[in-house]
């Protein structure tokens, strides 16, 4: 098995363990519970709570997200499965300044069951809760069921947007709807080229041919909507926005920002030429680009290919976007 | 041939497009020359220039650097080829603000002849320059040939110094002995899974069998020191890290920064599950890790392996590590 890792069984507690021996000053693990990583300083009293939670294999995502101007907390489940309701209710509790909670996660069957075990759980203790669901990925269900949708790489934009709105006083009706209406206005799309190789299974997921593409798949290796032969970047640029646009049609003179996501093997260059396109796909319609996202922010580890992700902004959502974070995997200073 | 791509022979005027488009207030292509890279503000009259060059393929490197508190400018080859000695020489015209310009690249035949050529052209010009070689990779000679071994990853660590002492006003020589002093202190090696695919050629460019792990590659499949059946984590961590101190023992009460570098395709799950392993036999002997850089620094397209670079750092290069610096590929507010 071509991984760099030790005892399979041991990948996502070796990985926590690396985490926190590298970025001491600004996260740790939960003295209750050594799957929940928090920030290395609490927040201040009062402070709303944002906190998410997913199965491991897809970093930057969920916990690289933690930190000033993000989340505060994250869950972590083994890779591809969901955290514990356990887990989620000790971060939930750890997360609490008095004002509340927003769990804000993947539209997946367990982490659903769960998250909903821990918000019931931890209402004995008076702490107060807000559910909102990510279900960005537009190649899952279509519009009449967008609430079907599986989350993706779009959930980076609603940690940053609810994460800012919390860190600047807002109160928990307020974030929690600062995150729905970013994510109202956010759909994604992704094509693979490769699987990736789960550590206990030791092999590929699934297999895909030496010169086709999957459209469409999910960053679990979830079925597309169909598979091409290979595609050239423009051709991918065109598919992806093509589809993002049919289900949010843009005007003339709107703002967006775009995020180009590597899955895990895709080389950088790669995603910026795929960047190419699509600005000057935007461009031809009068949309304007802000703050564009190049780079790995919701991989699938080792998977080849990428996801186009598209945040159509108004002045509130852009002021959340453009406040200052600071994670060790992600840091905007607004400059 | 399985990369998202368009014509093959566009891959770098597509991927530095797509840079402008996505930064345009932070970076710009010179209008002398499309395959100069420079800031979009010039730096103030009288700043040092520091500027790099070398072939594409290896993005954030070398062009990924290009921002305020690390490079001014940076000449863009084809892959895997050094650049022309005309962008070279345009670019130190355009990065000269009266006070000389450090060359500061990898120590690769092709770039040493062509900055070689540019250096005499500008002098022509009365442009002062400084050349300092990055020759960190331990596996690739002897500690007796030192001056023969291949630049890697090291050249971050390179490029953070010298930018940040050139920001702080220092004058051309004090930059220049800057980064020869941060390159005396810097070691690297790592190892590589799997090929990486030039766009050109549309093939692997070596094999790597399936079971088998090369240790000691360099970063375009330079032949490495052995081929090992594949290895833990743990197994690749002591490889490295008693090579590189085999070369440049630490004492205990030293501090050092270590960069896990992925080289294209591995997650960075992996790259955390080897820094884990590092910082504990740096922490048995003594070793303080300030400020590890773990990600993607210095690839190979889509290469799997990593590399492990360590910097001894005094408290004048801990200062220049420290400084703010801001490009689109590294951000360091130093919180």
């Amino acid at each position: 098995m071509k991984k760099i890792i030790n005892q399979p069984g041991a990948f996502v507690d070796e990985m926590l363990e690396g985490i926190v021996l590298a970025w001491p000053d600004r996260l740790r693990l939960s003295e209750k519970n050594a799957r929940v990583l928090l920030r290395a300083q609490d927040a201040p009293e009062g402070k709303v709570g944002v906190v998410t939670g997913g199965g491991s294999g897809h970093l930057p995502v969920f916990l690289g997200y933690v930190g000033q101007g993000m989340l505060d907390g994250c869950a972590v489940g083994n890779v591809f499965a969901s955290p514990s309701a356990g887990a989620m209710a000790d971060m939930i509790r750890e997360c609490d300044r008095g004002s509340g909670v927003l769990c804000l996660y993947g539209n997946y069957g367990g982490d659903i069951l769960n998250f909903n075990m821990a918000c019931e759980e931890v209402d004995f203790d008076d702490i107060q809760t807000r559910t909102v669901l990510v279900c960005d990925d537009v190649a899952s269900a279509g519009p009449q069921a967008a609430g079907k949708r599986r989350g993706v790489a779009g959930m980076v934009y609603a940690f940053k947007i609810a994460g800012a709105a919390a860190e600047m006083g807002w109160n928990l009706d307020e974030v929690a709807d600062a995150a729905r209406r970013a994510l109202d206005s956010t759909r994604s799309m992704g094509v693979a080229l490769s699987p990736c190789i789960l550590p206990e299974a030791g092999k590929p997921t699934f297999s895909i041919a030496d010169d086709e593409i999957e459209v469409g798949m999910g960053i679990h290796g979830e079925p597309g909507i169909e598979v091409h032969k290979m595609m050239t970047a423009d051709e991918v640029a065109r598919t992806l926005l093509t589809k993002i646009l049919e289900d949010m049609p843009l005007a003339p003179g709107s703002e967006v920002s775009v995020m180009v996501n590597g899955l895990g093997a895709t080389p950088m260059e790669e995603l910026l030429i795929v960047y190419r396109r699509l600005h000057k796909m935007l461009d031809e319609i009068g949309v304007r680009v802000h703050m564009p996202h190049i780079g790995e922010f919701a991989t699938s580890m080792e998977m080849a290919g990428l996801s186009v992700t598209v945040i159509r902004l108004d002045e509130k959502l852009k002021a959340l976007l453009d406040a200052p974070a600071s994670t060790p995997f992600y840091t905007n200073t607004n400059k």
